[in-house]
């Protein structure tokens, strides 16, 4: 089959590598469409991600959809020609994190396109049965591929305890924070408010169900007006964090998901005073069945955040679009193509 | 002013009585519509329900909304000519529960319409400030009104643990059952089966939203598959709780809203295997901002299920018009006609 | 290695079969205690529980404790010579609700002693390494073989989310009830009641930390003043179950430990009036550390309850025990004597 | 009456002050006993804190108990000549806070000791009934003004969600480092480990039942294994928060107690990884019950930390107590004598 490889910084080649054999209890896939996370573009652009260095070849992609068409030893479902969402995170399930349900925890975690686990910008990928989600035909593979980042959103509406009639506060408008907008309207929130420097994004946002939208240069999110009760912090920027959480009101949730930086500074007296619950997020557990019916409920499209796609041999172009393109927000590999 | 007063089982009379005034922390309310509720026909049928007998002469009505006309000492807010839905229990908010934020578990509750507290079928009521709901004026009258029951269907959800993505089934298709259904879409339900025996009803509540219906005559819901999450019984017919208990997968949720029998009888070993969990509800607390923020998005109409509309000097037409018209699903009273 | 086999009602004998050896993943465990469950004995007695029947020659026995003698591919913890208590259930770990969290609510779960999975009345038993959970010197071999029952007390506790100043309601005074007693006053519950019909028992509850007993022929549970914050109902004797949810306040919450009945009728007018929350409980998941801790720090001495211990060859003579001394409470055979 | 005012920062004077008289729903108190807590230092040494500056006289003190000598109209409990424990915060109970049971953050809250709300250093208070909580006999005048700071160590065990066999690090040994430590204790930790630079209150800590105690300039809290499962921070030492927290194991939770400094950084990166979840607490909500339940039953005797008792004619001595004796814990005084 053919892969494309990143081999350092700024490297990435189509390679021909042998078509992965699934082993008990696992399925092969054909990749039909894969997304590329921004986490992919830092590792083709600076080769690492904090502790985790390309130090062999990888291939990237973890938002993948395919065709299920061989299964290993002892898997019965999903059958061969079911089309799948691949979660990409495969937990050992037999340490306290797992045994718990917090598999997302598992310290022996092996996550796609996460060295020196291989990802999906491949034509095959293999994965436990019970990680190949069947969808129904009304998900596209694009949609599918993104189930993916939408249960980054999903997870955080739950650490967030979104419901009917929750306000919420998105502070960043790329596809985490859209799609988390996305999940927090599905959950039942009737205002949320999304914060982002970009116009273009935040028209985006409102499109896609916002109802309300800042640009943080000319409003402050504190002047929010009755507070927020939740925040779903989506920029990664530090300062940005602070802020938002002072926009809170009494018994507030803030929950951390963007990432990028070691530490914070949170204005303590406000988390005390409030009693302000603060809680970080590390991927997702369990949010797939979520996923899929609330997309194939049509709550929520996915898909309208793709804005190019690209067939494999043109990975690298996929991974330069958004540096290319300053209107690109979501780009798909469709490794068939 | 006047006000339909009910002398008992089968006699209700338009009478005049004193404007009331607010007392402190209280404001007067102009009643512009007042819900035709069940347990309202049971007092006028039967003269009482359960221990609570109506001896002196009672006002029905505890589904109301009205126009701020007075405020009492102390009260700035809501304003004279607010529109306001009005919440018609009232909590000590002294005792252990009213402090633990149970209030709808106050051993003190006086509630509108139950002996021998007098209801809002009459031009004016007095109400705790806080008790007013002011409403924006995309919400009309009657809607303002049925927030009321559609506090039952939204506390329902909340017991339930209803979020995104559940497997709803519930039983009933009653105004209680028509609006908890509404209000678990609004929660996030992607599955919501709704059983009956009345075709009409089950007619509306697809219309409403319903993703499916059913006659427990003609199909069981325990062969539901996949087994839903969330069982919300609004049905109050023993029999159906029984069947509906078993419908629910691992670790589902059953939430008796239903009323009028003292026992019921439970599959203690599915309970057990499948670690169900069982809760009675009791009324509402702190339901009014979410009802308010459902309907006003618009995610919610509960004045869709109002068949027809009388005058206060017709309040027993309004209450004998569900034992007339098979069609009737929800009678509101307009006293200001 | 000799094992106990139950050939059919009544019928225990002892057999030479083969030294198990643990496969990947597992530990083979040298037993040195293990309880004689009710469960124990109503298959000895009626050669079934329910829809589960002795078919084939099973070994009883699911509350073990040992010495790690083996460890298979994979296992390098606990270590050959580690002293352990037995997790007697093993999930598939691959469904949903084990990657929930909940897998003791797995479809596909082997329990031991259940028939057609054997348990450990035997010398030696296999067992996945991460169920064979290491205990500090300080806890004994039949402490550490207890630690089973106390499970289900543990679990119970946490479903009704017993927790400092909880008053508590314990119905049947048996191991389970005298186990679940004592694991609510380390959760922190001031009060708790534990009611029988057994003076002996009521009085081994006091002896071992119950506040008050009462039996129910001489003083109802309803009278208790003031009422019981939750019910951890251990008799399985429907009748108890009605009087025992009566006797909890607003808020309360029920846990249906005890098994034996089909069906149950519960009092539904007082669950909704009260919102009670009643919850039904299967095994445990997650409570092997908990328990080994409280058992460790002095808290709770499980091996208080054993009366009586026989050699693995006196088998059927500790299934008996029971039944022929009416003080028996705890059995436990000692394979290695 | 005779009370203590506190005229400005260094100003404390003996003054004769009308008996107060207890209005609708009051009773007045006879003080027998009221803690010397570290915000009443503060304001006698700097004449504020925060935005809450003393501008008229004040009464300090709110760790009061007494004997309740009259009632105001409309009161029949508790009765006059009843001991009882006074919770120093009155809400409007009115406030959206109040009715969701979170009336700590009641944004009208009226609190002794805070100005312009006088406090407890006089032989006389008046306060609603529902806040004079009855003791009895068993718990000593000493004891019972302590559980309003034992309410905040029982504050901070349930929004960390201390339960049996948790693992809890307690960071600064003060007066609330060490009652919240108690309270871990009574709420089922089996791990309990108490940090300080202050030997003497290290060793005071294991008095109490601290598992561990550890002096962060020789051993980090980062080194614990197994890692704490929640950090009780009562240091309120801003460099002591960020290690504390890095401290944590996964899921694990961090409530921050300690005040004092109006930022605080945090380790993002493991926050995110760990799904570590950080809350504020401010003061505390129906914790009195609970309170009253573990010192009656000898769970927590807060009064081991009493070093000195001064009359009332002596405050400024006890409030000066702390700075001349480096070995004073806690000091109360006593306005009868």
């Amino acid at each position: 089959m053919r892969a494309a490889v990143l081999r350092g910084p700024g490297d990435v080649v189509l390679e021909e590598r042998p078509d992965p054999e699934p082993g008990p209890g696992e399925v092969a896939v054909r990749v039909t469409s894969v997304g590329v996370c921004g986490s992919d573009v830092h590792y083709y652009e600076h080769g690492r991600i904090g502790r985790f260095v390309v130090e062999e070849p990888l291939v990237l992609g973890h938002e993948a959809a395919g065709l299920v068409v061989a299964l290993g030893p002892g898997v019965s479902s999903p059958a061969v020609g079911q089309r799948v969402s691949i979660e990409p995170g495969i937990p050992d399930r037999s340490c306290d994190q797992c045994l718990a349900g917090r598999y997302n925890l598992c310290p022996n975690m092996r996550f796609f396109a996460t060295p020196p686990v291989d990802g999906a910008f491949a034509e095959y990928v293999v994965v436990p049965a019970v990680f190949a989600h069947a969808v129904p035909e009304i998900i596209g593979d694009d949609a599918a591929a993104l189930l993916e980042p939408l249960s980054v959103g999903i997870w955080a509406c739950r650490k967030g305890r979104v419901t009917a009639g929750t306000r919420v506060l998105v502070t960043g408008a790329g596809p985490i924070g859209l799609l988390t907008a996305q999940a927090a309207l599905a959950f039942g929130a009737t205002e949320v408010t999304v914060s982002d420097v970009n116009p273009a994004r935040l028209a985006l946002a409102k499109e896609l169900g916002a109802t309300a939208v800042v640009d943080p240069r000319q409003g402050s999110v504190t002047d929010l007006t009755p507070a927020p009760h939740v925040l779903l912090e989506c920029s990664g920027h530090p300062p940005a964090v602070a802020d938002a959480v002072r926009a809170l009101g009494p018994a507030g949730r803030a929950v951390l998901v963007g990432t990028g930086s070691a530490d914070v500074s949170l204005p303590l007296q406000v988390v005390q005073e409030r009693e302000l619950e603060i809680t970080g997020t590390f991927r997702y557990a369990g949010t797939w069945p979520t996923a899929i019916a609330l997309v194939a409920s049509g709550r929520i499209a996915p898909d309208r955040l793709v804005t190019s796609a690209y067939p494999l041999d043109q990975a690298e172009q996929a991974l330069t679009a958004g540096r290319r393109d300053p209107h690109s927000v979501k780009v798909v590999l469709r490794p068939q193509t």
